[in-house]
């Protein structure tokens, strides 16, 4: 029987697009969420066109193949891992830059492309794509899309999904539907672009998607402030989106300070409660006073020491820390890095539950993440040998979500549900929202043969 | 039968939610678009709270009865046309500004609060509601989220689907779901909100939203300049789009110019083939220096002349010829407002195309609109009384829709395809993406009771 679609696969597909190999299927099993489970897969195809995608997904709804889509695997949620028997069906082939409209400001791409190749296509017109999670240098396109994936611009030019203007998208019977245009509005009919960014591979394979480009934003002004208190922080952050334009505002925790500075000194006060670290691209003198304003807040608020640059080389040393968080915690033990999102006027809140869950449960918790979002990301630092560790950051782990449901946030505002978040998401949306979505996932894919088991 | 469901809603409504009279009905029967045909209603319902829409949709439900929501019918695709025997369901009734959150910077409004209330609620506050159909004054923003509204600011700050951050649905079966929440970001689940902006009652019935407020955005600098040619003035929209962030870049055409000018003497330059309007609210210095580079940009395309002020009032004048384009058409005859959208780079052949269409169909055609974002309205003007007229006007909405097609553009960018452009929408969408639409339609409203015969 599998041998039977494993053929009917190789007739559709040239012989590089097959691929069955026992160490290659392993090398494609899962993404970078530690915690999730996989399954193994029977076979990976890599199709070079939507025909080749929907011949593969004739051949699956006919025989009933679960199939997984995966970009860069550098998901962290467990979205592209391997379903027991499953054909992972890797995009990573199509990886061409179809069109780039420096007059209509858009690109048209296939899914594989990596963010950071658009980027610089882009920039090499003098354009900018906006979109840029932290992953942008070796995460595509097509991921991004799936996921919604946020960044650290979000703030003032959100997430993926709104620098989309159209799509082509493989249904699970392996037909094609193209949603949206090329044009920046667009009513005509119901918004599907929308319903398929953010859908994880549940409910069709993107092929292809047409990305709105901007004007490049002005350099930018950059500033630090620390502060003595979460509750101080979390009040300059309220202050700054209501009064100014930051183009990043990004917070970092006191653990994620001291882990930062026990890995690379840097000078951070490791003894402030939080760090803030804002931007302001208005450019030119505007920049520099919208900047000011920021430190006028973050003083107002109680922050005990404030810094500004608006040179280049000096911004990114600013910012050296922040990108660093991760890698810092990282080099601490195993870490499972949870993503979540309180309204901005919450964030001092959600960072004080995080803190008493770190004591209650004893696992170094840092955090850092989107602050002008209210989009964290407490990261969970364990050892993943010792059994009794793994059990508290799991118990913490969930009482995480539980706290963020508490303050009115989502349990995920970029990584996506996957497997990691899946328990949790019939909690945050009720029975009647989670009908909808099994009501709308049975009428697009109908056989269930699409990332069965993630998301839903 | 008809007697039994109405007997069913009278004892599930308020005395004053249920009305039979026929003036009322007339008067609830149509939107603004005169052309799109209506039916007769065999009731009209006011639900004041959720329950209360719950109880419609299940009486509804039970007996297959039509339903049409209604704001404040000042649609222009006949969306909220009445359907022959339907229940109207106004939610006008349903107007209160449930949440202002000043610090989270989102408001939580029931469906019939109009635009205006909450953009003035929100300035008490020091805070913005951006979508700004020219309608704001008086559309509900029920109406505005059911047909994911545009207007002057989109350019810069997004249609009314960008300032959505949740909703709170009635399903056709009576059931309620809530969509996305009240943070900024969120990724658990589907993109169940952008299904059902713009949606147009097809769907479900939106009773409430959670609305994403700004900071007020600073004093605006303003900008005209009129064009000896309509590819001069489509090539300066290309160069402003892709080097500065205007906050509005509006055009109007020469027919519409001169409607203006004979309506209201302006002194415009009426041998000019197009002016274009533009403003930067960077702000400051800043704002007027970004208004600078349009207005170099406008010259260096070949403006003729080209006007700037930082003055509110005066810039406010500066406008005045815009804010009075459709209203100066209307003297002319009867008009027929079309929307269309296409590509920034394909503006100046969507307005050739237009002129061509109107000397070859022998029908006065003024087209003005949001040239920033490629959107324009082509407004018919003809004498309704006059058989031969009306059928060359028809033959000319048509042919720009077809070149609307040609351009890679859309049938409608901001306005909804109600019934106006339902004969148009599959030509747009495809055999393939129409089915997913009819697809999801049968899933979520298997009955066919939402809106039936619109948008689909
Ligand atoms: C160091 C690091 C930093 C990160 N920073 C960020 C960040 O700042 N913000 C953020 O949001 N994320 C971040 N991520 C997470 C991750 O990079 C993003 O989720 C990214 O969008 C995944 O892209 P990918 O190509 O790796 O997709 P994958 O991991 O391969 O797949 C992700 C999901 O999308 C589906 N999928 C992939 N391609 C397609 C397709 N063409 N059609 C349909 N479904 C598809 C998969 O089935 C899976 O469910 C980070 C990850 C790492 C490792
Ligand atoms: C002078 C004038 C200027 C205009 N300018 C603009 C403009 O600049 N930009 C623009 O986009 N539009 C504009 N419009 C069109 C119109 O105002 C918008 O479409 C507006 O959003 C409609 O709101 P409404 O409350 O009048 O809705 P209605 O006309 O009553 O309904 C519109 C559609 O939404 C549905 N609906 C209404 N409420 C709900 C609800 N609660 N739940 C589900 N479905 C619902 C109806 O069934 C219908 O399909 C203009 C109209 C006029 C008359």
């Amino acid at each position: 029987m599998s041998v039977d679609w494993l053929k009917q696969l190789a007739a559709v597909l040239p012989p590089e697009g097959l691929v069955t190999d026992a160490d290659v299927l392993e090398a494609h099993r899962r993404d970078q969420a530690d915690w999730a489970p996989a399954g193994v897969a029977r076979a990976l195809v890599r199709p070079s066109t939507t025909a080749e995608v929907q011949a593969v997904l004739r051949v699956a709804s006919a025989h009933r193949v679960p199939v997984v889509a995966r970009g860069a695997g550098s998901g962290l949620s467990g979205g592209a891992n391997a379903v027991e028997g499953c054909l992972i069906l890797s995009l990573t082939r199509m990886n061409r830059i179809l069109e780039l409209d420096r007059k209509s400001l858009f690109a048209v791409v296939q899914p594989g492309v990596l963010n950071g190749a658009l980027k610089m296509a882009a920039a090499e017109v003098g354009l900018w794509y906006a979109p840029d999670p932290a992953s942008w240098e070796f995460s595509t396109l097509g991921g991004n899309l799936a996921t919604n994936a946020g960044g650290l611009c979000c703030v003032k030019y959100g997430v993926t999904g709104d620098a989309v203007l159209g799509l082509e998208v493989v249904l699970a019977d392996g037909s094609v539907v193209r949603t949206g245009g090329r044009t920046v509005k667009n009513v005509a009919g119901y918004d599907l672009t929308r319903l398929f960014v953010g859908s994880e591979g549940t409910l069709g394979i993107i092929t292809e998607a047409t990305l709105r480009l901007r004007p490049r934003p002005p350099k930018a002004t950059t500033l630090v402030a620390s502060f003595p208190t979460l509750v101080a922080a979390g009040a300059a952050v309220i202050d700054i989106v209501a009064d100014t334009r930051p183009s990043l505002l990004e917070l970092m925790d006191r653990a994620t300070v001291r882990a930062v500075e026990a890995h690379m000194p840097l000078g951070l006060d490791v003894d402030a409660a939080a760090l803030l670290l804002a931007r302001s691209d208005a450019g030119g003198e505007q920049g520099v006073a919208e900047c000011a304003r920021m430190a006028a807040v973050c003083e107002a608020a109680g922050a005990t020491f404030v810094i500004q640059s608006s040179d280049e080389a000096e911004g990114e040393s600013l910012l050296a820390a922040r990108r660093f968080a991760f890698l810092a915690l990282e080099k601490q033990g195993t870490t499972l890095l949870d993503d979540v999102c309180v309204p901005v006027s919450r964030l001092a809140e959600l960072l004080a539950a995080v803190e008493h869950i770190a004591a209650e449960r004893r696992v170094i918790i840092g955090t850092f993440g989107h602050a002008g979002d209210g989009n964290m990301h407490p990261t969970l630092v364990f050892d993943r040998n010792d059994a009794d560790e793994v059990a508290r950051a799991q118990a913490a782990f969930d009482d995480i979500l539980r706290a963020v449901l508490d303050l009115g946030g989502t349990i995920t505002g970029e990584h996506g549900v996957g497997l990691l978040k899946r328990p949790f998401l019939a909690r945050q949306l009720g029975a009647e929202t989670t009908r909808l979505h099994h009501t709308l996932k049975a009428a697009m894919d109908p056989l269930g043969i699409l990332n069965p088991g993630k998301l839903l």
